[in-house]
């Protein structure tokens, strides 16, 4: 591992340093202070990127949650995990708690392959890789777990439908909305102090047992429905979606001052990213901004899928650095082996790049970015050029029954209402100078057959060499819901799950 | 003056600061990289944020650019000081160089007053207040100027229309696109740098004459035709545009690094802001950014009227700060007054505040925004709140011609292509949690009834109160086009004028 040299201290003992990935859900690109966001409420974060590295030009590699978190821990598309479904063409799919499949044993994830090197593995927050028990993330590779399998959504009845529980470790210790509190007509709810309380303790408990850590603080505060603890509520000038926030960023905050204060900071490798783009279609109460960006989550324009990324290791990231590097949630992977000093498997497929070079030494690696929806390559970047292959907002039916994904915008023939192919003749932007994917290049620009020449080589080299993973996102069950999750007994809160009644999901979009 | 006893060195002969403002064209709130501008190319001036005062909520005083700069350096909102039309109902006029009218004797411009403080003022740039010879920056109060009376359009053939003169103090030194090349093909011109220049030489000047200087920056690189020159062209991720802005922003940190190396940096009030909103109608080529902000120039939305704003002091003001305060760019004169230890005039309505508690010691002071456009007062803020009282992008009839205020953008009945009237339910917006204006408060709401009570009385006040000025903006006559500015004998650059035929100016906006 690089710098090590630079590492002092009571760290020194360390051979590798910890790894902490603080990773939001349906956080936008233009939420930060960082990157713009108008009312600037974001002052931790914001001296986050100013003692470290901020990238403007990271990217998710699928505009949903459970594929990119997928992604994030395997260091691949999530069309080569499982994470997508083939039961319509171009369909985002996640885990909801009715569905069968999840991560698969043949995956390799993140923390599997930590343990190689001695790392202690806690995930804190949303797993959202599948909660049937062979997808338990202490099934693949984490050491601890403190959070929930699926989205807050709720209150269920728990007849049709149980509330999702919150497990700690093996076990469920009771379901949000019983045990774990969202008001949902005040937005008050504690549990991002419950979350920050528990990193605070992982790392305290892990600089004790000198054993290097991964930490994987997956919170979720931002996604609709939003909260935020008592004493935020009503402090940001952006209502409840900016009171999460600032509840977040002060988190954050206390976070990096408490490895400051163990003396680990120069040894904990810290990178702050989010999931997806903002949801503007929980906007304006409970949805964040992308910024000058085109739609949000769910889909393929930048609005779905840049995401806000801070990079922080003081002693070996130079203070106030700012990265064009093209990256990817996919590179945390490829990373994170990096610092721990293993390599990467040689038997699969990795997406992911070690940025360290372009983190450490400012160095810009070529690299294409590709913009997933469910089974279909929609999108790719290389350079400041993306080509769209395929355009589609949502249907006209999902449109006209309120749900929008481009609120306030509407670009002719790309933000489209019909999932459109233009694979002969893709949109093309240049996202310098149009980083609102507004103004389609001219097809018969010599720009336009330059970088076509170039992207179209790419994108048949990725496509001939694609191989896509058993889709996992193709059955629902209500029978394999969180009836009785492990645990239940001790609590008396397990229940009694309907005949199981396979079937072909349904994704809208 | 405040903060006088700090000043030290060098500066402490001055008796008042120098005041120095940096006043761009055309560019956008969401141009600069301290503002989210997601290539980040402005080191210096994210550089100046950070020594200095960011301002996140600062406006113009009219979506376009010669009632802006009316209104800065008379403190007064264009509907007073004239530069407005009645022609039609709630247009966006300007100086074109066939207008019959300009600045009115009457009012007192800034540099006129600051002479009582013993000052020596410079425009370097363009004037746009008028360009017959009683309109002349000279005969009002300032002592010198470098630049242009109008827009830098052309080329013109000098038969119907000649080319835009440039002025060197009382007399034209050439003319654009003769004497000062702009190549339209290749977007180079060395104005920025001519203007650079200007701007070092009038401050060694200052410096070694002991006076106090204002110094009025008004370039206009940024604004279409956009420019830049040869060692800046290319450069930029985001086209020509952002080669100019590029051009500019190593222009402001050579200016500020003069003042320092001058030792008159802590006797120096740097304020760095814009005329209007990008020209989205001009992008991407040749138009900026708004950031997140709805629509751009000739609108009363956020991208017409919201400005990037730096205010820079060293020594005065705290580095690194963010403020709030709601400001204007007539602010800017009453700032000045307060600087050279003046009061406003008492004989007239002044719209500016002074600032500098706000600056200075961080106090927020509460004042609304009015958004006008020509004759009418289109909307308000107050605290977070805009009401819109009346809502226009522009007619159907230039829409369909293809100009577009708002491109990619569109919210049902808020950018509407027809003047609607809404002043008996105005449109609310809350832009701490809707920047963006998509989301209009309901009528009926608590919130909505709250906010409205109070913005209606000071929307009231605001009317009652109201002594429009005489419009400068109605009568154009070709026959007062720059055929024979002063100056033009000895050069050989007379033109014989046409006819008079004064007829009403056409403003289709």
């Amino acid at each position: 591992p690089l710098g090590l040299c630079w590492v002092l201290g009571p760290a020194a003992a360390f051979a590798v340093p910890n790894i902490l990935l603080l990773f939001m859900d349906d956080m936008g690109w233009g939420d930060l202070g960082a990157f713009g966001e108008p009312s600037k409420e974001t002052p931790n974060l914001d001296q986050m990127a100013s003692e470290g590295m901020l990238f403007l030009d990271f990217y998710t590699a699928n505009p949903l949650c459970s594929p990119s978190r997928a992604a994030l821990l395997t260091g691949r598309l999530p069309v080569r995990n499982g994470f997508y479904t083939t039961n319509a063409h171009a369909r985002n799919a996640y885990a909801p708690q009715d569905i069968v499949g999840g991560i698969s044993d043949s995956e390799l994830l993140l923390p599997e392959l930590l343990k190689k090197a001695g790392y202690v593995n806690k995930i804190i927050g949303k797993w959202h890789l599948g909660h049937r028990p062979q997808f338990h993330p202490l099934k693949h590779g984490f050491d601890e777990w403190f959070g929930s399998p699926n989205c807050h959504f709720g209150p269920f009845d728990n007849r049709a439908q149980p509330n999702i529980p919150v497990y700690r470790d093996w076990e469920m210790i009771g379901r949000y909305y019983e045990d774990f509190k969202i008001d949902l007509k005040t937005g008050e709810a504690n549990l991002t102090q419950i979350y920050l309380q528990e990193a605070l303790d992982f790392i305290s408990n892990q600089q004790a047992s000198q054993q290097p850590f991964f930490l994987y603080w997956a919170i979720d505060a931002t996604h609709a429905p939003v909260y935020a603890s008592k004493q935020f509520l009503g402090t940001s000038q952006r209502g409840l979606y900016g009171d999460a926030v600032r509840e977040i960023d002060d988190s954050v905050g206390k976070i990096l001052k408490h490895l400051e204060k163990l003396g680990i900071s120069e040894n904990t490798f810290v990178f702050f990213t989010s999931d997806n783009g903002a949801a503007l279609i929980s906007a304006p109460q409970e949805g964040g901004s992308n910024g000058p960006f085109l739609c949000g989550k769910q889909t393929t324009f930048e609005g779905g899928m840049r995401e806000p990324a801070i990079a922080w290791w003081p002693g070996h990231i130079p203070a106030g650095g700012v990265s064009h590097q093209l990256g990817s949630v996919m590179d945390l992977f490829s990373i994170s082996l990096s610092l721990a000093g293993l390599q990467p498997p040689s038997d699969r497929q990795i997406d992911g790049i070690d940025l360290l070079p372009a983190i450490l030494q400012g160095k810009l690696i070529d690299r294409p970015i590709f913009y997933y929806r469910g089974n279909e390559m929609m999108a790719v970047r290389v350079g400041p050029y993306k080509a769209h292959y395929w355009t589609w907002s949502n249907s006209w039916e999902e449109y006209k029954k309120g749900i929008n994904f481009c609120p306030g915008q509407n670009v002719s023939g790309v933000t489209t209402h019909t999932l459109e192919e233009h694979t002969n003749l893709p949109l093309l932007f240049h996202l310098g100078r149009d980083p609102g994917e507004k103004y389609p290049l001219s097809f018969a620009s010599d720009e336009y057959q330059r970088a076509m020449a170039q992207i179209s080589a790419l994108v048949q080299q990725h496509k001939v060499t694609m191989v896509p993973g058993v889709p996992q996102l193709n059955v629902c069950d209500s029978a394999v819901m969180n009836w009785s999750p492990p645990g239940c007994e001790k609590l008396g809160k397990c229940l009694k799950p309907p005949k199981s009644d396979p079937k072909k999901c349904i994704w809208p979009h």
